[in-house]
C-alpha cells in the first residue's frame, strides 16, 4: 500500500501481470452473530475471514482490508477494541493491511462491511464457471462445525461454550495457502468457498458451470466438535453454512493430493451432465440435493 | 471488469501502468440521511457520489462500485428500487460497475455502504500531503449550498422542497472530470474533496502537509439555492459540508484556468508556513478558523 488512511482514498500497487480481486461482506448483529454468544475478537475475526475465504476461493493473494464499522452509542469502547484485536490479528498473520474505512453510530445493532482487495495473476483466477462433467469434487477440511456450534448454542442460549472447542465456529481458518496451490499447480476446473452450506454452495458452482453433480454422503466430512469431540449430525454437514473450507473441482487425470497446505482433502462426488444436483444416501437411493440454503439465526 | 456478481470476488483488470485506488463510505437513516426528506433516488445517488467524489479527490477514473445494502423488513421494495434507479443512473454516466455487494435485513435504519475502485496512473495521485507555503487554495463550484438545504429541511421539516430547486443538496455532481486535469495537467500540488465542510477539510489538507493556511472570507463561492434563488449564510459555505466540491492547491507558478470541466474555479486563500488557520474577515481581521466539522442532523 503507498497510501492509506488519511487520504480521500487508498492507492495500492498491483503486482506485475496481476488482476485485483474485490469483494464485500456484511457481518450484522442478529443476522450473523450475537453479542451475548459472540466475544467482541470472533466478530473481528469473522468478519474479516469472510472476505479471506471469498479471495482463497479464486485463488488469490489478500492485499488490504476496508472496513465499515457502525456500533450503538451505547457500546463499551472496550468491545470495539477487542473486535480490532481479534480483526487485526488475523489480518497480521494473512499480510494485510487495513487500508481505510469508517466508524458511524449505528441506530440499530453492531453493523461490520468489509471490502477485501486481493490479486491474483491474469486469467488465473479459479472461477464457479468452469466446472466440467466427469469432474471430481473435492472439500477440503471438515463440514458442519460452525453450524452444530450455533445449533448447541440455540438450544441452551445459557450454557457457556469454550471457544477453543469450537474453533471451526468461532475461529475459522481461510484456505488462503490452498487456494493459492490449487491455482498455482492448476489443480482445479473450478472453486467455491464454504459460506452457505455446502447444498447451497454446490448449486452455485453447477449453476455457473451449467452442470450436475453428484454427492456421495458417506464421503462427505462431518466435523467433530466439543469435549470430548464428536461427529456432528451428517445434515449440518450436508446444508450448515460458515465452514469457510473450499469446494473445488478437478479433472479425473489430475492427481489430486490427500492433503494440501496441510488442510485434508476429501473427494466427495462428481459433476455430471444436466441440470440435476443428487444425495446418494449410503443405501444406494439417489435424492434430489435441495439447497437449504443457510438459515441464520433471528433474535 | 472480467467476473462480476456470481462469483466469489469480482475480478478487475487494472490499466497499464496504474495504480489502484479504492475508498469506502457509509450512508446511515438518522446520520446522514431521513426517509420522510430524501427521495430513495437521492440515497442511491448520493451514496455513490461520495465515493465518486473521493475518487475525484485523488485525480483518478472510477472503475467499480461495490454496494452493500441493508435494509428494514418493512421496507417497500419501491424503495429500494428507486435507491437502485438513483445509484445505477450515476453509475452509468460515470462508467461505473456495480460489481458485486450484498442486500441483508437491517435491525435500525436503512444502512448503504459503498466500495468504489478507480485507478490513477502510476505516482501520479493528488494527495492531500503536498501542499506547500506559498501555495494558493481553490474551490470548485460554491458552496454551503447541501448545509443550507439541510438546514431550511430542519427548521420546516413539513416544507417539500423541490429538489431541483436545491440540486446541490439533492443532486450532488462529482468533479471526476475536474480532478482528472488537475492530475493530468499538473496544476494541483493536492487536493481533497469538501465532503466535511471546507474548515474540517482543509485542517486535513494543512495537518497532513505540515502547513497552515490563510483563507479570505470575501473570496469564498456562496452557493444560491431555492427559487427565487439566494446566497446562502456565510457560515455554512465556512462549515457546512457535503458539497463534493474540490479543494485544491496550485503553486504561484501555475496558472489556473477560471473553469475546468465547465465548473467555475475561485481562488479562496494561501498556505503558510506553520500551522495556524486564519479566516481573514471582510474587516480585515484575521481570526481562528477552527474545524466545527460537519454537525450531522440527528432524528
Amino acid at each position: 500500500m503507498l497510501v492509506g488512511i488519511g487520504d480521500d482514498a487508498s492507492v495500492l500497487r498491483v503486482p506485475k501481470d496481476h488482476e485485483i480481486l474485490v469483494t464485500t461482506d456484511f457481518s450484522l448483529e442478529g443476522v450473523h452473530f450475537r453479542r451475548n454468544w459472540h466475544p467482541p475478537e470472533w466478530v473481528g475475526h469473522r468478519c474479516l475471514t469472510r472476505g479471506l475465504s471469498d479471495i482463497a476461493a479464486m485463488g488469490g493473494e489478500p492485499m488490504a482490508a476496508f472496513l465499515s464499522l457502525a456500533v450503538p452509542a451505547s457500546l463499551p469502547q472496550k468491545w470495539v477494541d477487542d473486535f480490532f484485536r481479534g480483526f487485526l490479528t488475523l489480518a497480521k498473520r494473512f499480510h494485510v493491511e487495513l487500508a481505510g474505512g469508517d466508524i458511524a453510530q449505528s441506530p440499530g445493532g453492531v453493523l461490520a462491511d468489509i471490502a477485501l482487495v486481493g490479486s491474483v495473476p491474469k486469467g488465473k483466477a479459479l472461477l464457479r464457471s468452469q466446472a466440467r462433467p466427469g469432474d471430481l469434487i473435492y472439500v477440503t477440511g471438515s463440514l458442519g462445525g460452525s453450524a452444530a456450534t450455533l445449533k448447541q448454542l440455540y438450544n441452551k442460549p445459557k450454557k457457556r461454550l469454550w471457544p477453543a472447542d469450537f474453533a471451526g465456529h468461532f475461529f475459522p481458518e481461510p484456505r488462503i495457502a490452498g487456494g493459492s496451490i490449487l491455482r498455482e499447480k492448476r489443480l482445479a476446473t473450478s472453486a467455491i468457498d464454504l459460506s452457505d452450506g455446502l447444498s447451497t454452495d454446490l448449486s452455485h458452482i453447477c449453476e455457473e458451470s451449467s452442470a450436475g453433480a453428484e454427492i456421495w454422503q458417506d464421503a462427505v466430512p462431518r466435523a467433530r466438535i466439543g469435549k470430548p469431540p464428536s461427529e456432528v449430525d451428517i445434515e449440518l454437514a450436508l446444508h450448515g453454512g460458515e465452514d469457510y473450507e473450499l469446494l473445488f473441482t478437478a479433472t479425473r487425470k489430475v492427481r489430486v493430493p490427500g492433503t494440501i497446505a496441510g488442510v485434508r482433502i476429501t473427494e466427495i462426488g462428481r459433476i455430471t451432465r444436466g441440470h440435476r444436483i443428487v444425495l446418494r444416501r449410503p443405501s444406494g437411493k439417489a435424492v434430489e440435493f435441495e439447497p437449504h440454503g443457510w438459515e441464520h439465526f433471528r433474535s
